[in-house]
């Protein structure tokens, strides 16, 4: 039943914790579905694609407006009827990514992006946004040991640092839940079950 | 200089008419770029493929933000640079199409559409927009006598009366300039440049 969002900047561990609550509600037999953003349908995969192209040209504006669209088909196509069904569902990034990432990042009106992605979600709101709270240089050292840069992460330490900042005032206004992301991946996998443990339906045995 | 923008539903004359202008203009030496909506950049292109493919599953909203993206890019990368080097650039289609088509035909609310697009738009605001009007029924026997429908055009009648009902909302409010396009092409040609000609800039001889 519930919507349960992690966020956090790239290199951060959300994919790991992920990983491990959808192994533990499986172990605990809770249903759920796991889903990202951008992506989760036919339309919302190929904006992830040309968003995260090197090769895509897009002003600010209009990158924010690719993520919405690609929100707006997952809140219509599949997190609204999912939610009306009562399923649980675990969702990599969700609309706190825009406010860090294109309002406090790229510097568009906060006040706009909020606006706009109102009408992207209609009634659809998370039950809890577990934010794993990483210094971007130390993500950026994770990162680089794994992969080549997409379109996003190639902005560099100081893009990474405002949106940085932006999570954390996303937090000091309550509604991101945040944990330190330094913490070893077994404590965090416990902390983050005993934020999780009471929000899912119990056990169907 | 000038931003003038055409609109109406498809089969009212638009592209005759951008035709007709442009021909006249190369006449009178009036340097000017022709650019429609969506599209006029790779990305804008790409999303008009898209929006208009039959095949493509979007949600209201989803389309609503397909629109927008392409529009805050084309007006970051070409109207706005255009504009600050006073050309005068003809455009087919420009936001009236998307008060029109998504919040009057699908229903979205107009105030929060109208909101997106002035994120979508930013500083760039048409001089004249000129709105070929015709009944949906006289519009629809025009085009199925040459070609198939598109994604938006499949959707009938009724969303086109809807649509229709909206240009006329919007040039009661003095927001669009109305021409009967039942009118002759070249009667309609002459009383069009009679609107165009005191925007353009005088001919360089």
């Amino acid at each position: 039943m519930p919507l349960i969002v992690f966020e956090g900047i790239d290199g951060c561990g959300k994919t790991t914790q992920v990983d491990r609550l959808c192994a533990h509600l499986e172990r605990e037999r809770v249903a759920h579905r796991r889903l990202r953003e951008p992506g989760g349908t036919v339309l919302g995969e190929a904006m992830r694609r040309m968003l995260l192209d090197p090769a895509t040209k897009a002003a600010p504006v209009a990158e924010l407006f690719g993520y919405l669209q690609a929100r707006a088909q997952l809140c219509d196509e599949v997190l609204a009827p999912a939610l009306a069904r009562h399923e649980t569902v675990i969702l990599d990034r969700f609309y706190h990514s825009t406010i860090a990432y294109q309002a406090f990042g790229l510097g568009l009106d906060r006040e706009r992006v909020r606006a706009a992605i109102e009408l992207a979600i209609g009634r659809v709101k998370p039950d809890v946004v577990i934010w794993l709270d990483l210094e971007p240089a130390e993500a950026e050292r994770r990162r680089d040991a794994v992969r080549a840069h997409d379109r996003i992460e190639a902005r560099g330490l100081a893009y990474l640092q405002r949106v940085h900042a932006g999570y954390h005032a996303l937090a000091e206004e309550g509604e991101l839940q945040r944990v330190d992301a330094r913490m070893n991946v077994d404590d965090l996998e416990q902390l983050i079950w005993t934020l999780i443990a009471p929000l899912v339906a119990p056990p169907v045995r």
